[in-house]
């Protein structure tokens, strides 16, 4: 039982992906605002666990886009535009202005407290995959102690421009290019509810244990996302839980800044699960 | 005669290099601090040559660090340093949060005027050499009307980092990876002088012709460069543009922001050569 799962246990690669949502680290309604108050926790609870490890902890931040890119890509129709489009060619660099500018804010908060992170843009090695190099030069910075900080991007495909979302990074990176010990998904709100969390007696499901097919027993009733975010809300969440989970490796889902992401974060896992301070989703393979 | 030289025309992609100096877009003695009036007046040349073009003209920048990078770069020995230390790991992400910063400011600069430009990291596909998907992916970007932006950047090869200059880039794009009509030198300075620049009676040499050995006949006197330039100062920029001509790929030299370096640009190459506006140096193989 536990974090290694039971099927798939080869090829692992002793890290953790931690997934930074959009939402969690910045205003989404305000165009490329950050939430600084969040960021700086998420900060400080990361230079604790890296501190407490002596470095030892590999971590692999992705990022959402959040107020940034979205409204860019929404404007000028990034995702499955055309290349042939001039009105794409714009709003794909413009797109990229604005994701890269939040990455470099991402990544100069890390550094600023004393983390050695590295922002990595997917564009330039990312088409319909990701380069085998660049899977080991993200494998060398990680086992050298770097924290590469990786973000959603457009990037392009044939003759289109396409958004690679945070999540969708996450789930390679997972599942293909790492096995990591754990995913843990740092949202913005407390982890997976039964219906919308702002409802009434919406209540968070504590564990969702999915079969290999994918079916999980939980009832999840999904609201519609935000206009502008282009890559879906807590349906995709679930969905790319469950993706994860599925392959053997636990999920985890907490608020962004919360004792119970500390929690997490700091190699309690899974014992964590048990802990008073806990208050998140796991998502795990069952058996 | 002329731009396609004598040797080697195989395997040209029909672009131009523009390396756009450190010197010339940064303040050096000033720590992070942009020359916004020669980014500005450069910016403005592209704008005016792409709109000229209908967009036809296909460019690739690479800028060097200036005052981005290399402080830091010096201060923690980030070339040739061990990842086993503690410091370099710290120095290395702390010259990447400085160059990836000058390198967004130079990508906003460009979309701001209706560029779409496209920032590229090397960090995240090189280390002995360039991805080859992610070449694919810069000529991809190339054709399709963007301006990749590449820049000098800190990488890692086997168990030491590195910094791989901006002309590191240009000799690589330049000999290996794209074979452009002709490599554009953006400098601080107006060419290749026969003594430093600032020395009395310095003369400009407009034509330096090498053999295929590298051998020329004009005399240069080189003075050592600035004291934090990681990469090299005139005597490089000579090295590099020898080199790169050698193997049949004409050089310009030109002041940023002049009317010489809007000439070379204005695809009135090699045209510009006998123009009054011209003034610059000129590196091409003998024969």
């Amino acid at each position: 039982m536990g974090m290694m799962g039971k099927r798939h246990v080869g090829n692992r690669f002793d890290c953790v992906v931690v997934k930074l949502g959009g939402a969690a680290i910045t205003r989404k309604g305000e165009l490329e605002t950050l939430d600084h108050e969040v960021l700086g926790a998420v900060v400080e609870h990361i230079r604790l666990v890296k501190e407490d490890q002596g470095g030892k902890l590999r971590l692999v931040v992705v990022h959402g886009a959040g107020s940034f890119g979205h409204f860019q890509a929404k404007e000028y129709g990034v995702q499955g535009g055309s290349l042939d489009d001039e009105r794409t060619i714009r709003g794909f660099a413009e797109t990229r202005v604005s994701v890269t500018k939040l990455n470099h804010a991402v990544v100069s908060a890390l550094t600023e407290a004393g983390i050695p992170a590295v922002g990595i843009s997917p564009c330039g090695f990312w088409d319909e995959e990701a380069s085998p190099k660049s899977i080991e030069i993200l494998k060398h910075l990680l086992a050298s102690g770097f924290v590469p900080v990786v973000h959603g991007d457009a990037i392009i495909q044939g003759d289109r421009t396409v958004i690679l979302s945070g999540d969708r990074i996450v789930n390679y990176l997972s599942v293909e290019a790492l096995r990591p010990r754990f995913v843990l998904f740092l949202s913005d709100v407390d982890g997976i509810f039964d219906r919308p969390p702002a409802s009434d007696g919406a209540q968070l499901i504590r564990e969702i244990e999915v079969e290999a097919s994918g079916r999980f027993e939980q009832k999840v009733e999904f609201a519609s996302g935000h206009d502008h975010d282009t890559t879906g809300g807590m349906a995709a969440k679930v969905e790319d839980g469950v993706f994860i989970a599925k392959h053997g490796i636990d999920v985890l889902i907490a608020r962004a800044g919360s004792t119970a992401a500390l929690c997490a974060l700091q190699r309690t896992f899974p014992a964590c699960l048990s802990d008073d301070k806990w208050r998140g989703t796991r998502i795990s393979l069952k058996g």
